[in-house]
Order: C-alpha cells, then sequence, then structure tokens
C-alpha cells in the first residue's frame, strides 16, 4: 500500500513538533464540515472514507520520510524520533459513503491528540473533498440519465492517475454502471466498459472491414463507432450491414448497437433508431459520448434524443463546472481533565464562515408518513434525543422558523458512524455495488423538488438549541473580549 | 514503482486483441496534439514527460493484471499469453518538459507497433494533460507575480493525491517557488514551505501566546498568521509585539512576517505594511493567500497591494476556470515494407478537427535580431530544412497572409526529441530547477503582446508546403471516395 504519510501541508509537521515541544498531548475535536454545496445543487454525496481508512491504518514515517524532514532543517532530533513512532490512536467517526450530506453539518469527526488530529487534516480533505465532488456529479447526471446505462470516459482528462481512478470509483457510488478505466475495474471491482476508437477504423482499408474485424473478434459485445467516416452515410449502413450478417450466421449478441461520438446527438440519434428498427434491430443499443454532462443530457432528452447508453468524460471526471468540493476541518473543541468538552468556535467576519462549537454528533430525521428526510439535525454529543419526544426544528439563521414534530411521528438515524475507535479501525467497509445501493436509497430519500437544478429546495439542516444558544454565547463572548493588544 | 499498465481504457484493450489476433505488427505513428490553449492562453508548457518515460519503463502486464483481465470474459488464453511479455519496444520524440508548445503541432510522437502505440494512448494523455493544464496556469500566475514569491498550497483540494503531487511539480515548472505539500517537496526535491494553521492560534489560551510559541520554536523562519480573530486589531499588533521581543533579544531571523487569508487583501496589505514599517519591520514579508488566482493577483497589484508572497491554492492545483487541457492522441501515418511512411488523416466535419497527416518533425524558429519567437513550423520527416534557406511562412488557415524569412536571419531548433528508440530510454530527465529555468526561457522567447490576458497574440504556427498539400489532397480524395455502403 502506498505510505500517503508525507501527503500533508509542510504546516501540519511544523505545528506538529511545537504540539510535541510543549508536551500537549490535549485531546481535541475535529470537524470535517463545507459550507455549499456544488453545481448549485442541493445535497452533496459523501464518498472517499474507505481510502481515507487505508490512509490511517497505514500511517507511519518511514526511515527515509524522517530523512527527509531532516534534510528540511526545521526539526530537532528529539522530534524526528518520536516520528518513528508516530502513529494514530484516536477516534473517528464519519458518516457512511453514499449518504446524503449537506451544508456546516460535520461529516467526519476527529477526536485524537491534538498533533494526530492535526496532522492528517490535509490527506482527509484532499481523499474526501474528491470523491465527494464527484459523486455528486455523478448522481446528478444518473438523475436525468434515468434508466441509461451511464459510463465513466474520463481517464484522458483526469488530473492525474488517482483522479481517474478514485473518480470512476465515486462516479459508480453516484450512480454510474461502469468506466472505461480498466485500472479502477480490476481495483475496486466496479464493471469496465469500452470498444474501439477511431484509430482501428483508421487502421482497416474500410469502415466495413473495420466493424467486421470486430463483431467476429466480440461477437457477444458489439458496440461499433459510426462516426469516422460519416454518421448516417457510411457509419449506419455499414454497422447494419455487420448486424445483418451476424443475424444471418445465427449469432445473437448479449449487447450490440452503435456509439456516436460527434455531430448533433439529438438528430443522429433519432435517425440512427429509424434505421436500426427498420432493419429487424430494435433492440440495439444507441450510446453517445462527446462532452455531456448532466445539462446537456437533460436537453437531448427534450429534444427526444433516442440515446439508451451515455459515456460521460471531462466534464464528469474534472467536474468542470465546478472542480473543487470545498470541505475543510476545523478546531470545535478541547477535552478537559474531567472528560467534559471545552467547545471552541473560528471566528469570521463573514457570518457564513462561524463554525459550530463542541463534540457534537448529527441525526438524520425522516418523516414516518413518507418516508421522506424532514431534516438533519446538529446536537452536542450529551444530549438526549429519541423518536419519542417532541423536536423543534428551527432555522439557525432565520429562526422564527420553526416546525414541531409530534413523538413517534419520526425516526432518527445517527449520520456519524464510529470507524476507528483508540486507533484500532472498527468499520468494515461494504463492497461498491453495497455503497451505490445506498446512495440510490439516500437519494430517495429527497423530494423531487430537492433534486432539480434550478432552485432546489434545500433541505434543512437543523441545531439544537443548546447548541444554537453555545455558539451565541461563545460568539459574543470573543467579540466583547477582543481587544488590541499589548 | 507503481504499475500503472492498467492505467488504460478498456477499449485500448479489446483494440490490442484485435491487432493481435490479425497479426497486425504494422508500425504506425501517432501523434499528441491538442486543438487549443487553456485559459484562452496563447501558449501551453510542455510537462509530465519524466512521469510517461517512467510509465513506459515500467510496463508491463503482472500476473495479477492477467488474470484479472482473464475474469473478464472477453480475452482468449493466446492474447492473455502474449501480453505476459508485452513491453514497449518502439520510439517516443517529445517536446521537452518546460517547452512552449502550441495547438495543431505534435507535443509527443509515437513510432510503434500499432498495439503498442495504441496501449499507451490513455496513459501518456491522462500524465500529459494534467501536468501541461498546471504548468500553463502556474506561468500565467508568475507572468503576474513579477519577483514575488509563489508557493502552492492546493493539495486538500486537488482532485485526489495524484493531482496534488504531480500538480505542485508542474506548478513549480510553470514558475512557482515552493509547494507546501511534503511529499512533492520529497519526490522532487522542491522547496516546500508552511507555517501554522488557525487551529494552531485557536489552541492557545491567546493569539500572543500562539505568535510567542512559533517563534521560539522556528525563529529563523517565522511567518505568522495575523487574522484569526481581527487582522489589524490583534493579529498585527501581537505579531510585532513578538517581533519587537525578537529584535530586542537580539535575534535576527531570515524570513518573517505575516500571513493574511481573509479580508481585503488590498487594504489589509497597506495597512500592514505601514504598521510593520512604523516597528521598523520593513523587511517583514506579507504574504496572502484565500481563492487567489492570477486575475485576481493582477487587480489586487493595481490596487497597490503590498503583498510579496503569495499562496496559490484551489484555483491553481484544479485550474479552476478551465480543468481540462485537451491534448488528442491520433493515428497519423503507417510504416510501409518499404520503410515510408502512408500518411492517414482523421476527418470531421469541423475544420478545426481535421488533423495533420504523415510522419512530421516541428522546427522553432527564432529571429536572430530580437531573440524571439518567429514561429514553428511543422513540415513532414524527410524534408530537409536549414537556416541557410529561406524558408515560406504562411497561415494554414489564411493561406494568402504569407512571410518570407531570409537565410541566416533566423536559427531553428527541433522541438521533439528522442526519448525512447527501439524501447530503450535514450534521454535523461533533467531536475525540476532545470526545468524551471527552462520554461523561463522559453517565456522569454514571447513577445509580451503574446502574454497579456486579454486577446494576447497567438504565435504562428505553420505547415510546409509539403505537409499542407498533402493534407488537402488526403481531404478531397476522402471525400470524393467516400460513398454509403454496401
Amino acid at each position: 500500500m502506498r505510505n500517503l504519510t508525507l501527503l500533508t501541508d509542510l504546516y501540519e509537521l511544523t505545528m506538529l513538533q511545537g504540539y510535541h515541544r510543549n508536551r500537549n498531548d490535549e485531546v481535541v475535536v475535529f470537524d470535517m464540515f463545507f459550507r455549499a454545496n456544488p453545481f448549485q445543487s442541493s445535497y452533496s454525496i459523501m464518498a472517499g472514507l474507505k481510502q481515507v481508512m487505508d490512509y490511517i491504518e497505514n500511517l507511519h514515517f518511514s526511515d527515509a520520510d524522517v530523512d527527509y524532514l531532516r534534510s528540511l532543517k526545521l526539526f530537532d532530533e528529539d522530534f524526528l524520533h518520536y516520528l518513528k513512532d508516530f502513529r494514530f490512536t484516536g477516534d473517528i467517526y464519519a458518516a457512511e459513503e453514499g449518504r446524503l450530506i449537506f451544508p456546516h453539518e460535520p461529516i467526519l469527526k476527529v477526536i485524537a491528540p491534538i498533533a494526530q488530529a492535526q496532522l492528517i487534516e490535509t490527506a482527509v480533505l484532499n481523499i474526501i473533498n474528491h470523491q465527494c465532488l464527484i459523486a455528486t456529479k455523478a448522481s446528478r447526471v444518473a438523475y436525468v440519465a434515468g434508466d441509461d446505462r451511464l459510463m465513466e470516459f474520463g481517464l484522458r482528462r483526469a488530473q492525474g492517475p488517482d483522479a481517474g481512478i478514485y473518480g470512476a470509483r465515486a462516479a459508480v457510488i453516484g450512480g454510474f454502471h461502469a468506466t472505461s478505466n480498466v485500472l479502477a475495474g480490476q481495483m475496486f471491482d466496479i464493471p469496465v466498459a469500452g470498444t474501439h476508437a477511431h484509430s482501428w477504423i483508421m487502421s482497416f482499408p474500410s469502415e466495413y472491414d473495420a466493424f467486421k474485424a470486430y463483431a467476429n473478434l466480440y461477437p457477444n459485445a458489439c458496440i461499433l463507432l459510426v462516426d469516422t467516416y460519416n454518421t448516417l452515410k457510411s457509419g449506419l449502413p455499414n454497422a447494419i450491414r455487420v448486424f445483418a450478417e451476424m443475424r444471418d450466421a445465427g449469432i445473437k449478441p448479449e449487447t450490440y448497437g452503435i456509439r456516436l461520438d460527434s455531430g448533433d446527438l439529438a438528430y443522429l440519434s433519432k435517425e440512427a433508431r429509424k434505421m436500426l428498427d427498420a432493419a429487424g434491430f430494435s433492440d440495439a443499443i444507441i450510446s453517445a459520448s462527446n462532452d455531456l454532462d448532466e445539462n446537456l443530457i437533460l436537453t437531448l432528452k427534450a429534444q427526444g434524443a433516442r440515446v439508451n447508453a451515455w459515456g460521460v468524460g471531462t466534464n464528469l471526471i474534472t467536474a468542470k463546472d465546478n472542480p473543487s468540493f470545498g470541505g475543510v476541518y476545523k478546531l470545535s473543541a478541547i477535552r478537559a481533565a474531567d472528560g467534559s468538552y471545552k467547545p471552541k468556535i473560528k471566528l469570521s467576519d463573514n457570518p457564513a464562515k462561524i463554525t459550530n462549537p463542541g463534540n457534537k454528533k448529527v441525526y438524520r430525521i425522516i418523516d414516518k408518513d413518507t418516508g421522506k428526510l424532514r431534516a438533519d439535525y446538529i446536537c452536542l454529543e450529551h444530549e438526549q434525543i429519541h423518536e419519542g419526544m417532541e423536536l423543534v426544528l428551527f432555522d439557525p439563521t432565520n429562526t422564527w422558523k420553526r416546525t414541531i414534530l409530534s413523538p413517534n411521528t419520526y425516526t432518527l438515524k445517527k449520520l456519524l458512524q464510529p470507524i476507528f475507535i483508540d486507533g484500532e479501525r472498527v468499520y468494515d467497509a461494504p463492497s461498491i455495488p453495497d455503497i451505490r445501493a445506498r446512495c440510490k436509497r439516500e437519494l430517495d430519500l429527497l423530494w423531487s423538488e430537492s433534486r432539480r437544478f434550478l432552485n432546489p429546495q434545500l433541505p434543512y439542516v437543523d441545531l439544537s438549541q443548546e447548541l444554537y444558544d453555545l455558539r451565541n454565547t461563545l460568539y459574543f463572548e470573543y467579540f466583547n473580549r477582543r481587544k488590541p493588544t499589548p
């Protein structure tokens, strides 16, 4: 397994030496959360936890790592020696992969000695931010694609190998069926897809020869790329000729059809459907690719495009219209000697950037009648919440907006599950198909009003009264005591 | 070294089996090129070649790879057996890292048996596309930053570990001085930078205590983050107090100063400069970060911002405004039995997508008087070009635009250097500082009119008359012979 221990910002290490030097083994709480959904979505999808688990389990400074750090002339021998035995011994709680996640709620919580909690910040953010981004994007494409087949085709434009590999993983979590990326297929046991390129066609004397050779090779999965010369005048007639020859020879392929990779996909797919149907190939697949995303697929479908398999590349694998997910990692509490948690708050002149203090938990509240999401509810860890309670929900910004949930009209589920306790992994990562299925169930919790692309209804994320009061108290306390120094 | 052999699209492998089955060991030429610069730039920067070299040298199917491919039930035993001894035995020519590269010219050329040339397409594109993208973006930031120090801070928002690691590498090639990414520092021997986070400040009883502790730890490199509570009323007075105490104690730091990470960076940096100067700290660095890119730095400088070190994160590491580089890889010729190259062309209804056929080379033409770039010149490999010739340059689109270069008024340099010959590496990758220095020299070849951000003058990329004629001949030939089949 790759050693990613040095996959961290230098400042984590300079701070680490500081915490070590000051014999500061205080246990602290850090929350990972994000402030806004990408793509103007009303939700995001959790992904990447498995890779965080691998990273944490493998966290150690090799001799070469320590030698490298020594060469920077920033660290003393006492600290370098301490790094040799450095391990993660704390607790991590996180939203499982495939879960809906929303702005301002903790999606991953670390309780650990401050040096350990600090060091892992960068890698945790890197991994989770990337996969949440792509899984969320993929879920949007899957929403418009309905029952069509979705293939991730972006490897050649991905931002390096990992972006292709883990992007493919996240795409499948978000609802894709397959990837062209063979290494991702091997690593995560996800279906791989693909047929041939224009260069295959060009390397034969004629398009027909190229199709025929391909059909002979792959009689069971024969998707022919028809746009090398002229889609309707050459590609489709040649493809139909080959399909007819297969039929005459008694070959019944499991999967066969055509792929369009250029031109007006709405027009071409409709014409192709007519030609294929007229030739008796009404079960032939029409797949399409070429700079697709959820918006383009939506408009193609509105125009009656007859595509039933979509290859989505660059715009998915780079999340082109919003290529970063803004997860952050903030100190929220320090454990006192008596085991209680002293809340910490990060202030800002921008109210949206003020953090939720304290050691917190999150409940997902589902309405019993409809089975739909009612709200996520953030409270302090010590608060006792149960389904038999009357629960008051209020918007932390517009606090006069209050809803009262009657007892036993809702179910509660804890969002954050224990992943590591005392440094030991206590959670088994599910298979990708299981995560994908969970994601689908989670998306079904949303009202359709929250899934539309323009002005979606935002699901509620509410604070408990106690957390809300704590936040206000700390806020005013800091502002009142703040004065110029010296 | 990581085995990236399966980092490929499935269709490369399905085609490979086809080429193998048909005993097709034809030698072909593939060109990597791109059609448009990102960021509306007039140029791009070549990067990633070292990682392509590593990939090619390590190209082999492990037993586990072959077992995985067998499990897909697409490949026969004869082919799987053949993969076990599969190696790259061909030639690769490429523009060296740090070179200027322009649309439509080959930046990497592969001459190899078709199966080998085809297989490597996806990984070559993935690696080169990513690093060219980030190096080009970085060169734009470096252009506006002038003599200021530039630090790459994007790891936490990069699209996975590799995007952070190789993005940091490409950023330094493009002109950055350092990265926060420790693993990139270790792997590529590039400078690392960073100090502390808001969490460091928040974990101490007061901001002053946090600054003091940091200054005690790192008296030689003491950059204090001043915006946790209030930049001008708390952060700066506390920082100045600590700097004064260091001065009183006779400590002269090599590097010291402040970092601004929020608020109005123009206003705050000007005020900070006044306060630091007034306290006798006119050599204190003022560094800034917070969603910066080349356009924001340009406008901050226009407003008189007194920042002299910039930390650039998300917008650089994801190339946010243009997160993919559109490099493609196209068949351009097939070697005949007599060793000549039969040109191949990829047609399209979109003229910008028609490829340049044949086995080609590229000359960079420098004007002797000015030392500036005159044009890049693409011709066929067999054409004899030398500096004593009169050279006719003409625009391949607007062919009436012609320029005649008199003999010995220009110098020629071949853009594509041999990297692999007969499968053997014949090129030593330079160090990152050497590549970075080359990139700087290459950028100096451009007229300033080509470096401005709005409507830059596009450098010329011209075709030889022979190549131009060949392209037209093939174009008309294909269109005339194309007819519906059967």
